[in-house]
């Protein structure tokens, strides 16, 4: 189950690296267990920095709920959270965060701003991390190889 | 001239309020001075979490621009930013930021995640504090303060 919806999450990213963006995909399950949304990155074609994969995905959730707020949703996304990313899924008040392999550049989970570590930080998900996490990483590392040698 | 941009921040803010949203404004101008974004809080209004003055202004100078980066523009915004909006001015490579308020319970540049100040935080604006700061905590107590007592 868990892997399927990370399945579908890596899915997103791959199409996002044939869209030549970098390949991070996310996707949103409802209490229900229905997947409502799913995104892949898509900044440079939208020319907008917030348009990662988790941002579109819970935009589309919460167009589709009617509702800031997506009490019950779990998100699976390929790659650790950046700021802006995890400051999204607590405003969100997103149930779980499962996610793929570790971003030591420009993550902001388990390092860096560590978003949901602080009292600022409203509401902090039940993370789940390292799932899937060589193919997420096989796939980032893929496109930067090929962008150099391009 | 930096009084200007921020009375110009805070007439957004005060029509966010006027929109039952949390009155917060920003502004972002060009290196020639000019103003390319302006806008307010309409998270309520779009049902999009994101949707804080700082992303929202951000966003609209980026179509503009053609870009996902605003490389020499500057930020101002009537309250300390968020991790979302602090994530979303360093994607943007935003010059300088400058800010009135600080936010204790959320903010995320002087406290909580201080996004500006990890190795993973790929871009720091200059950062420029306290402008007009009465004005920008008045017009959020008054808006908490209504809210309570309506």
């Amino acid at each position: 189950m868990f892997r399927s919806f990370m399945d579908q999450a890596l899915l997103e990213a791959r199409a996002a690296a044939a869209r030549g963006e970098v390949p991070v995909g996310a996707v949103i399950v409802a209490p229900s267990g229905e997947v409502v949304a799913r995104a892949g990155n898509r900044t440079r074609e939208l020319c907008d920095p917030t348009a990662h994969a988790e941002v579109l995905a819970i935009r589309e959730a919460c167009r589709k709920a009617g509702s800031e707020r997506l009490v019950g949703h779990d998100l699976y996304v390929t790659l650790e959270p950046c700021p802006i990313c995890a400051g999204t899924i607590s405003a969100a008040r997103i149930r779980r965060l499962y996610y793929g392999a570790a971003d030591v550049k420009s993550g902001g989970v388990a390092q860096g701003a560590r978003v949901f570590s602080h009292p600022q930080c409203h509401h902090a998900p039940e993370i789940y991390d390292g799932l899937a996490a060589a193919e997420a990483e096989a796939l980032l590392k893929g496109f930067f190889a090929a962008r150099r040698d391009g």
